[in-house]
């Protein structure tokens, strides 16, 4: 069977795509799910040595040990399990602000996930933690930084409810993250997803079940246009 | 073709269950969606002539006509279509209270139809309006009616979050009614009821979608449990 | 990144809410699920140093032989995977009557889980097995018993057919329990779910597939009622 | 284009298959639902002409009327939109024994379906009405009549609750029909097609929603085993 | 926690409803998925104790060979895993005739568990395999042998067409099972449900996904009507 | 608001593709469904002033009218409401053979929409109606012209187990089309679609639901390849 | 019984939230679906004394035409049934760059929805037509354009792939709109929604079916940001 | 129990249909998922007894290991899973050319399944990766190949946007395949699935989720088509 791929930057597995971030200003990412460990490894040398910044999402913790064994440097969240190679931005570069708040403790990786994912790319992030609304005056005790935010990332399970409730007391965009968490009828997220899509509330809008890459790499799109002059038409 | 049925409340169309009283201290209710005018017409003279006071659910505008011009002492709510004849209670022998909370304007003709079963039944019952969780301080305001209710009805329609947010500010039961109000992915009440069903938020269950009767019945139940004495074993 | 979180009971992967007794009468409840062991026992160790009662849902029997170990007054039921800690509620002490009912003998770890929780918030609870309405036969024979309780928890998987069957025969309100057993179309406790959100009889409200924990605090609040007086306005 | 239809039976817009008889035992029935009164006329008049017994289902009352002109012995029943016209059976001629159960009211068109279709090829059909287990002591009241039958259908709509009870009660086989009554988490008779998919009893199988037809047509081969002899091997 | 359970037959995790057989002429069945092989064992043996002849299904090879080492004539069939001990019927026994047809070697496992449960109670059953509709030739080879029986069980996965294609073929009633075989669409046997419930052939009604069992019990009833008197009315 | 659109074929609420010819080697088609009577007519008076031939699908007897009396050789079929005008084939000119088979009457409008839109973009097309499998005889009378076929569109609604069986007898691919025909758990064609996706017969690919011209189209695509010489490489 | 709704701003089925202003930088807005036209007009009216701007959303034509009598300055727009009534902003003073494409002809209701809402709030907004990805040689034509916006709003229905194929050409952010429009497997905007979410192109976060108004809404948001400072910390 | 089996190519637990060749011109295709090893090896070592060639999908590592010991020429692809043994055609003889595109090389699995099934019944089958279209100008580097192609394979999972965009450059049918690459909303293929199927570019038909054989059998069938001589009347 032929085989087209006359990229040189194939990795017979994978292919680099080296000109992303021309495109769209933004280099790519390496997604390991369904990777294995070998695949990944390889994908992020060959990156490293092209000079992409690399950042890559549910990498298993033996990947991020080969990957620190040879490039020091590299720092790996155990909890999101995002491993970062070269990040071009250091803390005092991180600009704006985005604001991820999480509903429960079972939502803190996606939350990690989005906020690493928003320095990775250039934007100063913070993270909020337990202020699902079955205990809303956790989130009220919170309404100030909130409002601080350019964007906010708001991660919930189950019934989804805190991104309605957290962009009726803002004026920020929100980006709503359904998480997987719960059990019976919250239908491994689709519950949460739907309740997100519901809201009531304008201001939201939402991403894939578990993205908080997704949601992170949006945010952090968004708070780059605080300060960015506007185009002359 | 042989048909049984030698009750001698049966009407042809539908069968009185005048004994539903002794088993479940309740009488029956007239539930109008899917009969014609005639029929509901004949079981509401029949239960009056039973001396069976008459509680009458989605009963059209012509039906309450028809019914007040016979018993001028009938009473028709067409926010909620809810109409009785003949109920055993009058305002001041009605006792606890049963709070019923409404999301949004949409919500209110589900909400009345709670409140006008609660009542009845016999239990004191008020109404709250507008304090969905997309303006949160208009539920704040109310909370001190709220922590006054032995029970309360919580209802809404689109990500359902409401009952989630008041378990998790009172003591009472919440009893949540899940409303058809939306459109696209709220798919006719579903994303409200996962919503709650899903709550994190204890102290919540759920009735159908749209069953403002079935909510209203149930905080009944449980509103004359107070002041009642506990058996002995 | 930031983590904002400065409340004293937060424990680094999760926070205390210590003052939700004030807030809705009952001390929070640890879910064990989606916790290691490790995590699970500070959690619960924190609770016990602060005073306040444990009741851990989920709990895995390695997570009970170390809080067994540490505090021997602890209390595990390897059915329902209860653990308790420091309840305040002696036996003489429990009020009032829950019933739980049970269909099968698979319903039997949620119908214990409900049972236990409404005990460990003080209801007296009593369990009714095997009488699911495919040998009706076995619930006549509990009526008397049913008719007894002030509210009662009615536990099914496969087409959820008994809250409904119960909520006829009994005055009593009624909270129903889906369970996830079953194979093919049961889809996972869906088929339950639907069946008793839909049943014919009024009296019945329903919270989540499994949700024996939910159903146990939602009929201990019920319970409670029984013997409260009620509020003057 | 060319039209491949060489079939003499053939009226341009349907098929009469009138060897159905030779090959199954019975003649084919008219589903009038999506056809027009005239194209349904036509075809019953073919069928008539051809001495073929017309079961026709679902029939508007205007097509009764046309057909009742023409054909003065055709009875039609304006609840079930049956319409039957040369029945080959007289009600002398009718064997065995089916019992149709319906659960409610609402259930009673679908009953009726089922009823007469089982009629119509020759069943001996009684309908029992009002059973639904929601008060159940209706269904006990007959249950010698039930346990007299050879084969039961049983008929409800929303937790479609009815087959499986009945099944724990006596030994004939149960059909079971699901219908489209209810609202909300009815979702247009899905609950109750799930419900008696799953149900713990044995001794039931299911037709489709509302299909009373598919029922009574069911119901009327098993009822004719009865009696007949054994094939020898 | 009192626990309400004072049958005889009980054993703690499981009730013998040892007058099943009074009800509806065929002893309780033992359902082994989700019982431990001891809790199974310790069933059958207080079965056979009271004389009750033993159908398991689902059984484990482990549990078959602890049964076997006590009851040396009870019978496995890895297949279907079906267990059996002290069956009433001697193979000269059985009567009328239950053809079983399989649509492919993936659906044998149902269809196994479906010939063995008719034969159990009475039934004489006979399997045809292979007869899947996209080789529709290998069913008509084999349209004799289903011209004779008095009930047809078609188990099919994936599109579920055989039931509809059989019941156009023959005059005696189909019971028809939905297998959890295929993938992607197949959604674990649904798309083979709702093939099955939507056939436009009559004569057929559906049992549960997988259900052998239930397809084998139903049969066994409608065939032991082959023969019978009717009832006198 | 600036509404960027500045090509010629801009009618306002539409945009004719005039190049897609050129590009995939037909011309637009014309989706009546959801276009008022007046902008279908303005936009097929457009492309008849460029030459190009128009399809129109789901066109209103109305539109029908409109254009026949200002283009008297347009053609309309009022069975699958198709409207031609200016085909570029005459009847001598259609080329190869694609046969368009219909499960039931109710799948003909469907069917003609398929054979309609196949004649128009030249492939010769024949229809064979009446070929369900319920009564699969008629199926098997129709086998030798089915043999001859390029390619084979079979349209069945309900189970929609006709592509299957098809592409079991003949060499030709099938393109499966489901149609919405059925009631209760045919789920307005998801019960046929989910059918014909997992058939287990090889050789056949699915359209939309109703989607007539879809497979029309793709069957006119397929039947072209025919007589073709093959590319050099 | 008692109503609680003590603010001067309820209109008895409405309540004005005249300070929504404050908490969230922008007026509440008039969702006329499901409010009789008697409703909507009041509720402007009022909202008009208080000086507030008014933004209508899915206004039907009979009360523009009220409004306009009224208030001669308002503006509708009869495609996407948007009413405005005093307006804040003049074209001149619209800022930064939105920019809404639409796929298809059909899409333009609500994309003229969302770009009418950003324009209402301040933004310029620019619609792009026509550019769906069964031609995608139209959307490279208005690459240019679409890469000066600030933020993009996709609109798309069917299979709903736009949204992904712009965010992998720009740098911007992109909010993605599905629509109802399509039949069949289109399930109402299902098909398009789950193909938004699970694109794999990151920068892009969704809305609910149809809602052009809150993706409007929240790309005026993300557009205001563009030439903000910002926060110091 | 009786089993009925005479077929001579019965190996008990599978019935190898050697004439398949004659009816459909192809030979039955091993699908080893759900069989054990040892089965697969049965089956085919009496294939090639038979001298039918064998193309074996899903086949474990170990089998072909198996096969590859006593068949030295058996050829196997470990990416695909696809075992084949005696394969009629060499590289030479294949003819035409079908060329599979595969969106991510996630879904390379998948594609490599199609391009051997269609190289094993003899068409020349060409591989494109890597062209999903979130980097769209990757698809555009190939669009001179996919345009010499007489049919296309599209391969995507997640939003399944590929086929829509390939059949609105190209003229050649083209046959997608959805994956379950994706996760959340993905629904395990649902998502691509759907898109597919309401694609709004014509000249595209849909295979079951994962289906690379289904789709390289379709596309093989239609690739044959090219060359050959059209029927004569």
């Amino acid at each position: 069977m032929i085989i087209h791929n006359d990229n040189t930057d194939d990795l017979g597995f994978a292919v680099i795509d080296s000109r992303r971030n021309e495109r769209t200003c933004y280099p790519e990412v390496v997604y390991c799910a369904g990777k294995t460990i070998d695949q990944s490894e390889v994908i992020i040398i060959r990156m490293r040595e092209k000079g992409i910044p690399v950042l890559a999402t549910r990498a298993q913790p033996e990947l991020a040990l080969c990957i620190q064994k040879r490039f020091p440097e590299a720092e790996y969240d155990d909890v999101s399990h995002i491993l970062m190679v070269g990040s071009t931005y250091s803390k005092a570069d991180l600009k704006g602000r985005v604001i991820v708040a999480a509903a429960g403790t079972s939502d803190l990786a996606v939350a990690k996930e989005a906020a690493l994912t928003a320095e990775f790319f250039g934007s100063r992030a913070e993270l909020v933690t337990d202020v699902g609304v079955a205990g809303i005056h956790r989130l009220f005790n919170r309404l100030e930084d909130l409002r601080k935010a350019n964007v906010i990332v708001a991660v919930a399970g189950m019934e989804g409810a805190l991104p309605g409730v957290v962009a009726g007391l803002v004026a920020a965009p929100v980006i709503a993250v359904p998480t997987s968490v719960g059990y019976g009828a919250a239908f491994g997220g689709l519950s949460a997803l739907l309740g997100m899509l519901t809201s009531c509330a304008p201001g939201i809008s939402v991403v894939n079940i578990d993205n908080g890459f997704g949601a992170g790499y949006q945010a952090n799109l968004i708070n780059h246009l605080a300060g960015r002059e506007n185009h002359e038409t």
